[in-house]
């Protein structure tokens, strides 16, 4: 099937795109507003960019209701921080409590029966039982579009990272099968990360340069 | 375990980072140099940005060989298209084998031994077993660093979207167990996207604005 994705609706386009880049996954994002008070939700269109300067993204898209900015990306305009938080499978239903559209001063945190916890360097709190956070600053946003169906994306950098012990083999390395990390598929669904399999990458074919 | 990044090595802060931002969608990217030779090269640095321009994104890290940037990018930057090719699980042994650093003479499809389509509205090729193919011109690049761990946002808008009828469920919903993606994960490790669990969503608590 060809298809010129103009002439789609661009609900038909999104249910195409989270159809076809699956399994994605999710960035639990805490903010707070000027006047401090706190915000939670999750974003599927979210990833690492690089490691210098540790970097991650996401990328809120318009209200489906009315076309009109999330609160996340509201409050990182105006306090240039938030943190990312980790979803785990024993955090996913409190997660989806976390992406209702609700009003501006509603506290997540509380919707969802969540515990938080004092970041170390910047302002939003971090969702206590997430076993990693990584606590970010703004380092730009990139505006694609504010029409139905459009976005931006928030691009930060990871000042400080919390890991449970629980989670970490030596200094460095994620136990995957400890994390139980999720991925957002499309619709209701999601999947966990418990089938898998390991393919060797080949050698390098081309040596160092000098 | 509290950790400042600026303390541990770039390859300590990738490990981390693509440990606990998992499972990560792989987009397979074919682009063309100038002189039309063809490259293909898997990046689990994408997601979707929105569908409203239709838009998507990767990151191609540098080199982690000399701190050079990558063939994709390159060419991305030269001739301002590409393609994402779906990467399936019939299709993982033949990805891995794109991911090798090549010199840039090197046609990866041929490596491979992956067989190309022409595009409809873009230079590069398609990888034709992929299910689906979403081709693309460059929005813009976000450079965040060319030092060793560092990379680059490559923003495509979807010009022209090819989808194989067998993956495909009325005119916009992708068929999950018949397109069997697949997840990266750390390491040499990819998970399914077999083992699914659904959770309704909460109903909006927050009307449409008038």
């Amino acid at each position: 099937m060809e298809i010129n994705p103009l002439s789609l609706s661009w609900k038909s386009r999104y249910k195409i795109l989270t159809g076809a880049v699956v399994p994605r996954p999710v960035g639990w994002i805490s903010t707070v507003n000027v006047a401090g008070q706190p915000n939670l939700a999750p974003f599927s269109f979210f990833n690492v960019v690089c490691a210098t300067p540790p970097t991650l993204l996401f990328c809120p898209m318009t209200r489906s209701t009315d076309g009109s900015t999330k609160d996340t990306l509201n409050n990182i305009r105006a306090t240039r921080e938030f943190v990312v938080n980790i979803v785990t499978e024993p955090l996913a239903e409190a997660m989806t409590h976390t992406s209702v559209e609700a009003p501006q001063q509603v506290n997540e945190f509380e919707i969802a029966g969540l515990e938080a916890a004092p970041s170390a360097v910047v302002s939003p709190p971090r969702v206590a039982a997430s076993p990693i956070h990584f606590e970010c600053r703004l380092e730009r946003i990139v505006e694609i579009s504010n029409l139905p169906g459009g976005g931006n994306i928030v691009i930060g950098t990871v000042v400080h990272m919390h890991i449970d012990e629980r989670v970490l083999l030596g200094e460095d390395k994620i136990n995957l099968s400890a994390l139980e990390a999720i991925g957002r598929l499309a619709g209701s669904a999601y999947t966990r990360t418990t089938d898998i399999f390991e393919i060797v990458r080949p050698k390098s074919q081309i040596p160092p340069r000098k």
